[in-house]
């Protein structure tokens, strides 16, 4: 149902809203053409005519000004036109409903919505909603969880390790709550990832979790043995507040990523992270610093993988 | 004395301050500009290379997310570059006042000024106070009132009417309160519309308002009776609170255009609305979504229309 | 040690950290760049391609519309992609470090940050932080003072008066908490101007001030006898709070620019302010109005200035 909307009938992609189910054809197409534009961010002319003239409106429905910027790039080395709507403060608080605001700014001659909305179903009511010719980004619900954040995970993959079979990957950290992890587990199983393994404290990484295809580690150690790439979490204030974790100490005690652990990853693993990082608690400041470390390279393919994304949706 | 400061001496369009006293001639140079510019939307590359170099800036002293976009769409498809400033944070805090605020912006090479200010005097102050060369849009005061929207209203029935004379048009609400009620029966007068009825509670649309050339009803079914263009007006929660109607719902069932209402006005009538809609308080849902309905197609005709005013101001 | 972060080892400008130590030959380089520069904005077309496809954030850890939209025209007239980053409200609540943040920016392909932050610190951190080929422009910390504040007093004084040898020049205020005093101190000087005096109350204008080479005056009218430019600083409330001084009124009558006062300069002396003014406070309205005031043009120059230091600084 959910690719009914995002996919056309021809079988290219209309909307990007999730990466459930969207198939690996597809996803390197968009690595492919993103692979294209990453020279485009080392030019000193930073700038691609594909999208002259289209108006693009960032909606941002809760405040990630991190999130809101590396859209508003991709969209201007694209040369489309931004405007940014920064929508708790406006028209919702004259009782306007999302979709009335939605037929507003289309009437407007908008050509692409890239939402952030704390009810994950927004993006979708939207991308059903609009008419033919608009296209609608997913910019994530809750805490930095999107699709482009999945796709640039695999983006970062790729560069560094070419070919993604027989790859032994390990996410560590809240995979519960989190839908960074799930993005990336759904575009890594469809790439062909075999081996990914799921590690954390029992209340943040339960058994449950195998039934997404992932092997559930409670020992970060055992999890991190000779694997190709680590992905670590943001640790969520929230967690703590809800005294799902006792501390951030202790969390780091039992689950950090420090150098110690890392060097029972294999010796040319990667280290990432979606940012921003908190040093000393998920992940420690030397290997978020080290060599391993890929995660400021993420956020440059980041920018390359929105580019390709904005230009590759159609009707 | 108020055309003094927006008609240059050759009779041009130097401000766009108040449609009072502006000519039909005028009034129609504006339109048939906008006419030209309405395909620009259509278009892939929405772009005209008009103000290309120009500085417009989008002054807005109260908020106003939906005014503020329309302005900032036209002028990107204009190719101006366009400085948004909130001013409630800024430099009015620090007490300067708002001519040396002016000031300064002028001498940044300013070349348009679009204002929205809860005084609305305000407009007139900075118009009469820039050199020339410097062009004033007044963005409204209040409630969404301002003269661009009168302007799109009688784009709207040109639109779909094609012709002025022999109209019957009822305006529906607040009245008194309204801007955007002025506006329109400024600007239809200017066009030659001879019969504009206006219709709402007695507290609302009192007598003495056809000393505005318009026919006064309190009885919204008899108002609309036979006419080709329903416009109804936003409800503004100010008014309940201000005790001078009951409640949203009875309005709704006194005033409110339902179905059963419209269908006593001509069969082509077309309905109106300035948005954002309330939904069951001035109009149903499925007379704003029906057939009738071209509340969307004046949210379009709102961008020609804007491009076409800020093209057309000279010195 | 601070010109080795601005200053490449071939002599050229790689930041715009602080006007000290700046040698009069680079200052001299950039006023002749912003002479140039200035006929732009008196085109219709105020563009030039110099920074096109380059991004320039505007990084304002504390708010300042005035500031901010000045770089931000002087970026875009450049045709720079321009994005503005207000940052209280966002990552810095998260609690990412402020180098961590730059580095995500960088990895963004950033160009150019413009930086404005309380700790004057900040932009020096960024400077020593970043790699070959970005570049930091410090917009200043606390109250209207930056670098490129100093820039445009010397090139209004050199439009002006032609020569920097021979004049006489005035600072009246809080000598002591401005930066922007400072900052026009340092350039003077090293543009060779011999005769700097600075005037106000002892506690705002102390002796020790004598140190930077300048004279100290607490009598305004002695001060002003004669000299070719008057600059008069804004007077912040924050000096009256702390009882620093009296009161606005006491300290307009004992140190306010008044026509009198104005009377016992040069006969064709300028009256500089670097905004917003305190009209009865610092300066009478008559004079800030007046014949000798080139406040306004002040701003004017200021764009043109900045456009410069955005396109000269290199590797």
């Amino acid at each position: 149902m959910t690719e009914d909307v995002q996919i056309n009938e021809g079988g290219t992609l209309r909307h990007l809203l999730t990466l459930e189910n969207l198939s690996g054809d597809l996803v390197t197409e968009i690595l492919d053409r993103a692979q294209n534009f990453l020279s485009v961010g080392d030019r000193r002319t930073k700038k691609l005519p594909l999208l002259r003239g289209r108006s693009v409106f960032n909606l941002f429905f809760e405040n990630s000004t991190r999130t809101r910027t590396t859209f508003e790039i991709a969209a201007k080395r694209l040369s489309a036109d931004v405007v940014n709507l920064n929508i708790a403060t406006s028209s919702q608080s004259k009782g306007e409903s999302l979709l009335d605001m939605i037929d507003n700014l289309v009437a407007m001659q908008a050509d692409m919505f890239v939402v952030r909305h704390a009810d994950s179903d927004a993006a979708y009511r939207i991308a059903k909603h609009v008419p033919k010719g608009i296209h609608i980004i997913n910019a994530g619900a809750g805490s930095h969880s999107h699709p482009t954040q999945g796709l640039l995970d695999a983006f970062t993959i790729r560069h560094f390790k070419k070919d993604f079979s027989g790859l032994k990957i390990v996410i560590i950290g809240d995979i519960l709550h989190s839908r960074v992890a799930r993005s990336q587990i759904h575009v890594l199983k469809a790439l062909g990832v075999n081996e990914i393994r799921v590690a954390g404290p029992k209340v943040l990484v339960p058994e449950v979790l195998t039934e997404m295809g992932v092997t559930v580690y409670n020992d970060v150690d055992a999890a991190i043995e000779g694997v190709d790439v680590v992905t670590t979490l943001r640790l969520q204030n929230e967690r703590m507040k809800a005294s799902l974790i006792p501390s951030a100490q202790d969390f780091y005690k039992d689950y950090g990523l420090t150098k110690e652990r890392l060097a029972l990853a294999h010796p040319q693993a990667i280290v990432m992270h979606p940012g921003p990082i908190n040093r000393g608690v998920e992940i420690a400041s030397d290997v978020a610093d080290g060599p391993q470390s890929v995660i400021l390279r993420q956020v440059t393919f980041g920018i390359a993988v929105r580019m390709a994304v904005m230009s590759l949706l159609q009707d």
